[in-house]
């Protein structure tokens, strides 16, 4: 019966990979230009290259493999996650160089750039965490495609507008994702999702999978969060990160044994809050100063990032029908608001002039809310778009499976 | 009964690895030497090292869990790629340094000549893929070491005669490491081959041993091909080998989808054809300048790689009898063989003088037909000398089979 | 019924891990600091920054994953160690900068604050090593902070009475923690070691998790020995150990199958002897001046360490019931100490003054015997307070089950 199988990716995903790919080559024949490095500018090669990889390893890794718990959908999970973060790396590349393409008419690929176009693409692969297994690769390309675009153009109104410093601007993205991912995945809500999907699971196996993909993250984060920032402060952003991972990462497993009836840890839930650290010092990395500020910070994200997702995952889910299965919103949304806030106080704290504290505060509170309005209405957009009966989603009992877009092994190996 | 188990490794394995080794240490003893670097001479050590644990990576476990993906072969496949990786390195230490050798009686041990040995056997890891899985350790290490052999002599020749400069000698690694394991395994072709062996098959866990693998090969190859050259167009090598597999990938989802019958994805085909643009850039990183001209590459490298892998590994098959288990003439050899087209290409266009083209063209053509008839002599040398029953091959119903190798579990927790 | 079930960890873990955290963040705020660096010193950053983040993972991937072989212990096998690892560094980062703390009233946190921490922390974990399987997270927490506290003691002890350089005193981290781990494996014999537990086992799957770790940890290993050397031996540090490690991976390979009775190899037994050099180099480094040097000294402890755990392994738990899980002595304490005479050997064979060559036996001796009985004695003092029943250790048949302590999958999704 035709209906048992699904739908062929041919039609769907094969033209539109084709084509996207063809116009970034004519656009990168157009525009894009690789200086030679004189012998004099060899530094800011060495400079950059380990961290470049660090965040390499993150974006194509860790992200890819945190999606591969799921345990029919380890291949979906990190193969889909590299096709969004490559289409959607390239067209923040283009994006980002429309300033410098206005100017110069050329847009300089180097390692910052590719850097900063990668650190982008990071908020698209924390969007599709919210509604991974229950989209196909075809959805996907256009949420990477929208959510680059809204990000982008969140930055260059932070910074046109409100002049915000570029790091500060960038490390938003764990709330632009986080509630671009939210967005869609409430309006693309199933039926099936209140009862969990059949083969929403993990095994023993495709635990330790996806724990690989978060160890990744977890000793790559000060990278991450260093990478932007100048000379000066480096050193800083490395040890506050490292320290607050580390505060996260022992909270986290302590208020895991709290939270459970059981008293027993829980291996999805700890992936998800060790990392909380990292988002939220990453947020306020410029204005932490003395390590123990970011263990606090560590300590406050663990707690929150735990409360939302053993309450608040299963409450949005329950109360608005919102499923979401990375829990992006405790991972990355929560500590990223935490961070907004710390950076909030500790800048205050330091002013000792009354207005200009007011003032900046203002100036804060704009940036959030410009991120937040832009987050959510890129992702109600991209959502609606996404309903559209064209991109053929995968069916209640597809979702989570391999089978529905991969050639798999014969029935016979399967059951071996 | 006894036919019913693999022979025992331990009359030929044990003796010949000791036998190795200790040669090996015995001419370390006599000419190897690590000079100490001064102060001022800190820099070349900077320089390498992160580029030099990349490259690390890849080989060890880059390629070593790229052939984990049969479902009852990983131990081997892990585990026989070290062993190769490293007695070839060790093989290439010493041949590289005999030039050296000659002239001073030393041969310097420093990260370059590290990462120059590790190149070298490279080329033995690409071909050991294509036999992968009906061969025995045994048999792999005079593979490594006439592979090897054969490699520094062809890169001997090219510099001396041809006066190609030495990475892009080394770059060809890609064409002469897949056409001498061709070679390989269609002179030891296996009865048992066409119907495809028992055990020759991908489960969800396996294929995402085999992701991992790739996915560190496909972020660390712009150290890969960038490692070797000098400083000035070390940042070109990076960028253009990033973009290049960045469209390689999107196209080879793409392309495998239209390619399936079924309209689906396939794993292994995607792995295999999304390093396809490294390859490619690797061959011709000297002449590639601009970032389109890389990412056509990869277009063309991954289109090429699909054909290569859908139709060309069927074809050879049935019709040549050669069984291509890991596919490195779609993976390795066509991309190269593009990347050579294409540095060819390159070179001529730039070129004002047409006695100076010309001239170049048939150094190039001289330099692959060297390379080629190199490979697949030393290829059949090395296959017509593994044919010898001494070697002990495994049984085709043994193939693709850790329990030939290795110790395993009892049958009780097999069950389980 | 109750008895059933593991006991929870609730009352014991959560308040244990909240009120260390709480403790260590109290200690932070008053003594933590991290200095701004100024431009021109940068320097430092590059400087270590490539080898800190090999060193991290080794320390979270490299050991967490070495512990995932046991079939049903993957969760606890990585998580543990991950939490084991952070504890212990906090607690070393304190204990490291008492000195400090003590002149100026601060302790200063940098990169290199973080790796000496880093490398205080793996004592721990090769002790861990030993009993894993066999303990609970709670029993952990003390483990690592008097392991560290031991080993912080010693080599204060070290430095101060018997003048012996950092890097040096630091690499007995191998003994220390080796014979540490032996004596609380050994006070905490259970009854049911010498049939074996009942999930004591690896599997194709988790033998290849744990061979991810191993293969980390042997591709790094240079940078863990080189990381603390001065500038001007650190080449001389990474060639050595990559020749040792490579000569140690071989010979393992080939003593494997001559030790084995039915001639095949053993993934668990070349994980732990493959990585015997690295240990052996580390301890000697500072003396071993030739590659033949490294590479003797690589083939050596390979031996040294099959013999390890093929006969003394088996013989320490018949004859002396001690069960050594991941066979810390083999991997860990005969490298060390053969690393130890190495250095022995080498250092008075270079020196032409009798007198001099005395005196330093004499303190080399010292050195060790400090090591050992401080080893010796703390870790019996460990081992007899986990002997209180107040740490609820898991009963034989929750050995090596992730089920005691992780919330798992329910049962329909086991079966599948």
């Amino acid at each position: 019966m035709a209906p048992q199988y699904a739908p062929s990716l041919r039609s769907r995903l094969a033209p539109l990979l084709l084509i996207l790919q063809t116009g970034f080559i004519i656009i990168a024949a157009l525009c894009f230009e690789t200086k030679e490095t004189n012998k004099l500018d060899r530094k800011p090669f060495l400079h950059y290259y380990p961290e470049f990889q660090d965040v390499n390893v993150m974006v194509i890794l860790g992200f890819g493999f945190l999606c591969t718990f799921p345990v029919r959908y380890g291949f979906s999970g990190s193969g889909f996650n590299l096709l969004v973060a490559i289409i959607a790396t390239q067209w923040a590349l283009i994006l980002n160089g429309i300033d410098s393409w206005y100017n110069t008419k050329i847009i300089r690929i180097d390692l910052k750039s590719i850097i900063k176009a990668e650190l982008c693409a990071v908020s698209a692969l924390i969007s599709i965490g919210s509604v991974l297994g229950k989209t196909n690769p075809v959805q996907l390309t256009p949420i990477a495609l929208l959510e680059v675009t809204g990000f982008v153009l969140n930055e260059w109104l932070l910074q046109t507008l409100l002049k915000v410093r570029p790091p500060n601007s960038i490390m938003l993205l764990h709330v632009f994702g986080a509630l671009f991912g939210l967005m869609l995945t409430w309006i693309l809500y199933r039926d099936g999702s209140k009862q969990g999907f059949e083969k929403e699971k993990y095994d023993e196996k495709s635990g330790l999978f996806s724990m690989l993909g978060v160890v990744f993250l977890w000793m790559f984060w000060p990278s991450f969060n260093s990478v932007l920032v100048d000379d000066r402060t480096r050193l800083k952003a490395v040890c506050s990160t490292y320290l607050a991972l580390a505060v996260s990462a022992v909270t986290a497993a302590a208020l895991a044994v709290l939270s459970s009836p059981r008293g027993k840890l829980n291996l999805i839930q700890m992936q998800s809050c060790i990392l909380s650290g990292g988002a939220a010092v990453g947020v306020s990395v410029s204005v932490v100063q003395q390590p123990w500020e970011a263990m606090a910070l560590g300590f406050t994200a663990a707690i929150l990032s735990t409360l939302g997702y053993r309450y608040l995952k299963t409450h949005l889910l329950i109360a608005f029908e919102c499923h979401d299965t990375c829990a992006v919103l405790s991972t990355h949304g929560l500590p990223g608001l935490l961070g907004w806030l710390a950076q909030l106080v500790l800048q205050i704290k330091d002013c000792d002039d009354h207005t200009v504290a007011v003032r900046f505060a203002v100036f804060h509170i704009c940036t959030l809310f410009t991120t937040v309005s832009l987050s959510l209405s890129m992702g109600t957009l991209t959502a609606f778009l996404l309903k559209w009966k064209f991109w053929r989603p995968p069916q209640n009992k597809k979702c989570f499976d391999d089978q529905a877009f991969w050639e798999v092994f014969t029935h016979k190996s399967q059951k071996r």
